[in-house]
């Protein structure tokens, strides 16, 4: 097969080897139901109680916060749909620049009676300190502020934005899917600071697809998605993904691991990057704004974003334009649009992910690609005009 | 690890070890998400649709009737309360001998106005037919029914029930997650006869956990549990397990050939199985029923299922007492409650359900560790008396 140099981690991240190795004796040889009573059923038991430390323990959150689902939207998803049917139709704040897994189940709920307010966002993707405010005046019963942005990498201080939320006794919940494994994520010190919940995610942190988690205070009252056999206290039924969860904790296990010496590794490559990006033309998004040390969102002006990454896939990087996530739909990036970027602008937009394996090397193979193919892409404009 | 012999199969299989060849490269080597554009994303999209031709293919269905989600558990709430919320709350039927991920979000719309009909069976297991019609008449919006039952095997009549149900509209729903693998099915065929949706699950065909199917009539109008990027057709949002999802391709693949070679060679094991259970003094549960070639539910008198569980257990037996699901509930099967089986009698209820690999070396070695941890049990009561 042939192998571009991977840099979409935002996207999805390659399985770390020993995640995998922890994972393999649960697919054939340990074949447990962890509800079973029989020795292979407390062997999957016992793995998935372990699994659950290491999650906690990396999300510095209690064992007994944590609740697995199978991915991050499912987690999202559970807290906002499950909590607001613990409510009569009120007010639900997101901010405008969220995942569709948090932004979708917000406008559902829209349909469903609720209001639905996007906090606006100024032209780095930060939340508008003034329309957050004035938001809080309208009592809203649940607001949901990513940590980290999936696309722009931007950072909210989301434990600022809940202390101000603490008044109106609004459920305050967070999706860390791109923050948590990238910078230090710790659910008690957001808690105290008046975060109830926070979404994580496996896939995105070298752990398999499959696995994620709702770190979750036990005062929230929620409603499950999905009932049947009372699994995860009654909040997630479904017969536990052992081998995923397995894998969900060794992979949070790793990424903690020395994370601000990882993150300064990476900060120093996508710094290069962004150095080499500029000196090409590039306009580079949300680069005032305090970012993950990974991303880096870009566009050139008069390119189309997709056309420039099916040309470096063909080159040999993979990189993605706008989210992946929303990558069927062709309309410009709703992150981009709430920062007030020109459509034109935001339909060149790219994302370059890095990730623990990411070279120096790499980072300056990606630049000479890129280099190469504006000048192609030039020429034929020219030829075009 | 002790290795007890595993005679669990209807609670989880071991993956099958060409299944777990074929999900391997998509952990590490490859690790495309289904929606990036770059050469690791198509390479994931594509493995994805094989996967769906795969599991379309051996349930008789087209891939675009197939809908992966997470498990059977969130299969199976998808079509209930997914349909449920297109509907003004009206009356829902499901058998009174459901797994707890149909009965349970039944339940749940019960608490939201729904009428609930839970449909009565004989003692056999079977649905009740004069209670079956005179619910018909109460104009039911959904029934649900399964096609195998977990505990018993027993088999339902899925294709004339459903028949049965065409003139008053419902959307008629079965859960095949038992029965998927052991006996043949089809979901055209069924579809014909009105079956509007089939649950299908990829642990219990020697499949990874993680991965399972809502094979969806077209014409049902579903609300999706989860919301956000707009995955498998807007029914279920959230970043594809792939490498799930190709083992489920995989495992049905391999489930289905031969199929009924197979289910003769496991009813031939069981037969011999329950002839000696007899003899041994067992009341063999819904033996007169059609059952599932691989399922034996029985029980003696005066010996509590758990400990008999616990016993065989450390004799190297791996079975089940009652349900997996629900043995952290000290209650009575409510399936032999169902049957109108006493109390007593159904809390010694233990399962046996054997898989492909299982013997008849192994079937004799149980059956010979059961007599002698009968005797012990009775000598044991025989000194307590």
């Amino acid at each position: 097969m042939f192998a571009p140099v991977y840099l979409d981690h935002n996207a999805t991240t390659p399985v770390h080897p020993r995640v995998l190795d922890a994972m393999l004796p649960w697919f054939s040889e340990r074949p447990g139901n962890a509800s079973s009573r029989h020795e292979y059923g407390r062997a999957a038991r016992k793995a998935l109680d372990e699994a659950r430390q290491r999650v906690a323990t990396a999300a510095g959150a209690h064992p007994t916060e944590v609740v697995f689902t199978s991915g991050g939207s499912e987690a999202s998803n559970l807290f906002i749909k499950g909590a607001a049917a613990c409510f009569k139709p009120g007010l639900i704040a997101v901010s405008s620049v969220e995942h569709p897994s948090v932004r979708e189940p917000a406008l559902a709920l829209g349909r469903q009676g609720w209001k639905v307010h996007q906090i606006a966002v100024d032209a780095e993707g930060r939340v508008r300190r003034d329309d957050y405010a004035q938001m809080l005046r309208d009592q809203p019963l649940l607001i949901s502020v990513m940590l980290a942005n999936n696309e722009t990498g931007v950072v909210q201080d989301v434990a600022d934005l809940a202390a101000q939320a603490m008044m109106t006794h609004a459920w305050f919940h967070s999706d860390a899917v791109q923050a948590f494994g990238k910078m230090p994520v710790n659910f008690r010190d957001l808690n105290e600071h008046g975060v109830h919940a926070l979404t994580i995610s496996s896939h995105k942190i070298r752990g398999p697809k499959g696995a994620a988690a709702l770190i979750l205070d036990k005062h929230v009252e929620l409603r499950p998605l999905i009932s049947g056999g009372g699994h995860e206290r009654g909040l997630r039924s479904g017969t536990e993904n052992v081998p995923a969860i397995v894998g969900f904790g060794m992979a949070c296990e790793i990424a903690v691991q020395d994370i601000e010496l990882k993150a300064a590794r990476l900060r120093a490559l996508r710094d290069e990057l962004e150095a080499g990006l500029f000196a090409q033309g590039a306009t580079i998004f949300s680069q005032a704004a305090e970012r993950l040390p990974n991303t880096t969102y870009f566009a050139f002006s008069d390119i189309d974003g997709d056309t420039l990454v099916g040309k470096l896939d063909r080159a040999g990087f993979a990189i993605a334009s706008g989210a992946a996530c929303s990558s069927a739909n062709p309309e410009p990036s709703h992150v981009l649009l709430a920062m007030q970027v020109a459509p034109e602008l935001a339909r060149g937009a790219v994302r370059v992910s890095l990730g623990a394996d990411t070279t120096a090397a790499q980072v300056r193979g990606f630049l000479a690609a890129l280099q190469h193919t504006l000048f192609q892409l030039k020429r034929l404009t020219a030829v075009a005009v």
